[in-house]
């Protein structure tokens, strides 16, 4: 945790943006509150789903409405087409909104992604309220679909230049907006528009900042550092051209399924640790600081299981967030008959496809990993002397994403944090995978900082999703105070 | 094979029915051939789906078409209701059609059982022709939904009345109809029927003769004297309320999956071995003439296979052949998702069923064999130390089936395929189960012979059912050969 107090030291020592200009810009916030709410309630009733083809319109709708509302605010937009949609050619992906606010040589250039696509949503699924329209409920939350994920995020962003200039202050940083339209299905063609744009709209950034992230757990707030990797296996075991009837062919021919749970069983142990020799190998050990810190967190039980009621392997807290932060794991998703429209509940199935996935951390390697696992389902296949077909394929491969707090860029958001909300983030991990922070980091190889605005339960892909309004508020703040303290930081590091 | 050569011998002593009127009745068959294909052509149009409500009308429809062409031929018809559907209790259930033909004392009474529904069919589906009406290839195939399965065989019945009567010879035999409409959905409310009718409508009956059956291949006439019993199982596993996020909680927490692949794999290995101890302690050892007379079975491999296309697990036709009619086998059907809705693929799935099924032989008791399964998979299940939550349901028992060939019903079935095929029929087993076949046995304590009119190839659940104008034909005059054959040998049995 030394990293924290270093950070927390840092505001004494900016100098460049005085106290009072900060406080103008905070009161300016409070003093736009209706208007912010407002904007966001505009944001959520066009219901930009990326998922369904028949709402892509509104997908588009939202970019303009996105890209007129940075323009009112003197933000230079461009929409970046990003061509027709790789699994759906007949459409056509919405433009990324890019966007430019401020080019002074004295302020670092920070580039900020958000997505302004939602998840579906529909009342009949159970929602307390109309989905695409805000509700605010007593207790000060704002409901709709996108309010947490990610449009109240991203509406955070022009609300605080809003406040600054409502404040006359200068936004302390230079901002490059990235904003997508596909992130809640597949982030299709971003990866190669960030290719393109490395060394264009995207060349003189110097940090990037992916506010798409919530705190590890209602009760304590969190900067996450560190997210695992995902290998994505596809495994197919073939022994017909169709599905036979148990009865008149079972214990003649050779059964897929037998083969399957087989080697699915010889993958993973109901302790959860994995089978597969020499996966563990290159796992980075936990330090025992570490082990102290991760106990010492603010997590209620029910958060650690982020209401699923599932059954927690571990006796401590410490050991339960180790298992989905630092260490790797194996989950068995599905066995699917593969051919379409198999029926009886008693055949056999001829051809099946099992699905599941290997989570990665530091500092294993995707290549190795793969080599085990092949060689090992291979080996267990062969053993079992079967008659069938086992084809394996790892579909979908993403490595884990680990950024040190040392940097600037952290600190300042610890710092900001410590202003805004009087408390110290703690550092943390994320157990699932975000390809985006890494896709960042390897093509703009610059500093990529996970910055949380809502809350784990907000239900950001569930129904009645909501934002605290103290979340959206402070949100803005927390902005304004990360780039001051960006500044800051960045003009020390320049003089040094 | 010694029972048939003892029964090719019966016919020279059939001295109760001259080979004249024989004769004469073939000559019938062959007379009115035309008359009873468009017969089979009127009941092809009636789509009479006993699977969807919305066909439920066509089932009855097709109830009373059979009662009335029944009533044409002097048959007395009951139409026996059965109540409303089990499980869609807004459904009535169609009848049962019993009918009764002939009172003659110097007569056997044989309970005929056929059924009046059919599967689904839809020209979409694949057929070449629409499945609704009758089409007449080139090569004699009559093609239609229920041709094979089962209103060919139900019609013959009627057919071999008129073609008596036109040849002006009694039937040889009193008759008992008992056709079902619910064959293909469950069979709902037949057991029952059956126990209420035992002592009345069935009192008087000296055995049963089932025509839903098929050859055991395309080249080998058979009678299938054994059916396996099936014990079908649903093994829950539950680990939480919800799936979870597989990045968010892999590694945390227990997930179901990994038992049940893991209990799944204890079952049974690779070679079709079932791995349950004590399993195997009560079947029949199969005799070295068994074995010998199937290996000269003319089934080819593609029969063997029914156009699945699977692999076998054995060297020999007889190892084959033995494996799916003399041994019990075990088959791993598939693993479901049990909470509705759940999508995500890379899930942690919160609860699960995993379905699977024992096929039973001779003489295997279920109550005892429902206990090794249930034992090894608790023993299986505490060895793992799971957190999940195991249940072990057998939600489905039958019981197997078999009949000595050396009974008078048997023995004139085998000569009267003689006399008509002009082949010896080979005695087989089926791997599957036919219910109904125990329920006939078991309630009206009588010899239930199976005896097959189609051929395996008829598509009877699949696209372009047809049944060969040749069996269709052939199986009027095999009824009529059949019931002569029976009276004789059921006269000399009660002179005896």
């Amino acid at each position: 945790m030394s990293t924290i107090l270093l950070a927390s030291m840092t505001s004494s020592r900016n100098d460049m943006v005085p106290s009072v200009v900060v406080k103008d810009f905070l009161f300016g916030v409070d003093e736009l509150e209706n208007l912010f709410i407002e904007r966001l309630e505009e944001a959520v009733e066009i219901p930009s789903v990326s998922a369904y083809a028949e709402r892509r319109e509104d997908v588009f709708r939202m970019s303009e409405w996105t890209a007129s509302k940075m323009r009112d605010l003197g933000v230079e937009v461009t929409l970046k087409p990003l061509g027709k949609q790789e699994d759906k050619p007949e459409l056509e992906l919405p433009p990324l909104v890019l966007g430019r606010y401020g080019r002074d040589s004295e302020k670092p250039t920070v580039l900020v992604y958000c997505h302004y696509d939602v998840q579906p949503a529909a009342l009949e699924d159970g929602w307390k309220h109309d989905p695409w329209v805000l509700t605010i409920e007593e207790n000060g939350r704002l409901c709709g679909r996108g309010t947490s994920d990610d449009k109240g995020p991203l509406i955070g962003w022009l609300n605080m230049i809003e406040a600054f200039q409502k404040a006359g202050v200068e936004v302390p940083a230079n901002l490059v907006f990235c904003f997508e339209g596909m992130e809640e299905n597949g982030s299709f063609g971003l990866r190669k528009a960030l290719e393109e744009e490395a060394t264009k709209f995207f060349s003189d950034i110097d940090c990037v900042c992916i506010t798409d992230v919530v705190w590890v757990s209602d009760e304590q707030l969190s900067i996450p550092q560190g997210l695992r990797g995902i290998l994505f296996y596809l495994l197919t075991i073939t022994g017909a051209d169709q599905d036979a009837h148990s009865g008149g062919f079972g214990g003649q021919i050779s059964e897929p399924m037998t083969d399957m749970v087989n080697i699915m069983s010889s993958l993973v142990d109901s302790s959860g640790k994995i089978l597969v020799p020499g996966i563990y190998d290159n796992v980075q050990p936990v330090t025992a600081e570490e082990y102290e810190s991760y106990n010492k967190l603010n997590i209620s039980e029910d958060s650690l299981l982020g209401g699923t009621g599932g059954r927690i392997l571990h006796e401590t807290q410490a050991d339960a967030l180790i298992a989905r932060w630092k260490k790797p794991s194996l989950s068995l998703h599905r066995i699917e008959n593969a051919r379409p429209g198999a029926g009886a509940v008693t055949s056999i199935p001829a051809k099946l496809v099992g699905k599941f996935s290997i989570r990665t951390v530091p500092n294993m390697k995707a290549k190795d990993i793969n080599k085990l696992v092949q060689k090992h389902i291979e080996d267990r296949f062969k053993s079992l002397g079967s008659k069938n077909d086992l084809e394996i394929n790892c579909a979908h491969e993403s490595d884990w994403f680990y950024e040190s707090s040392d940097h600037w860029n952290y600190q300042a958001a610890i710092q900001a944090t410590q202003e805004i909300w009087g408390v110290n983030p703690a550092l943390t991990c994320e157990g699932g995978s975000i390809p985006i922070a890494l896709d960042f980091k390897e093509i703009l190889q610059k500093n990529v900082l996970l910055l949380p605005v809502g809350r784990p339960t907000d239900g950001a892909h569930s129904i009645n999703e909501k934002l605290d309004k103290n979340n959206y508020i402070n949100a803005i703040k927390l902005y304004g105070s990360y780039l001051k303290e960006a500044r800051a930081l960045w003009q020390q590091k320049r003089q040094a």
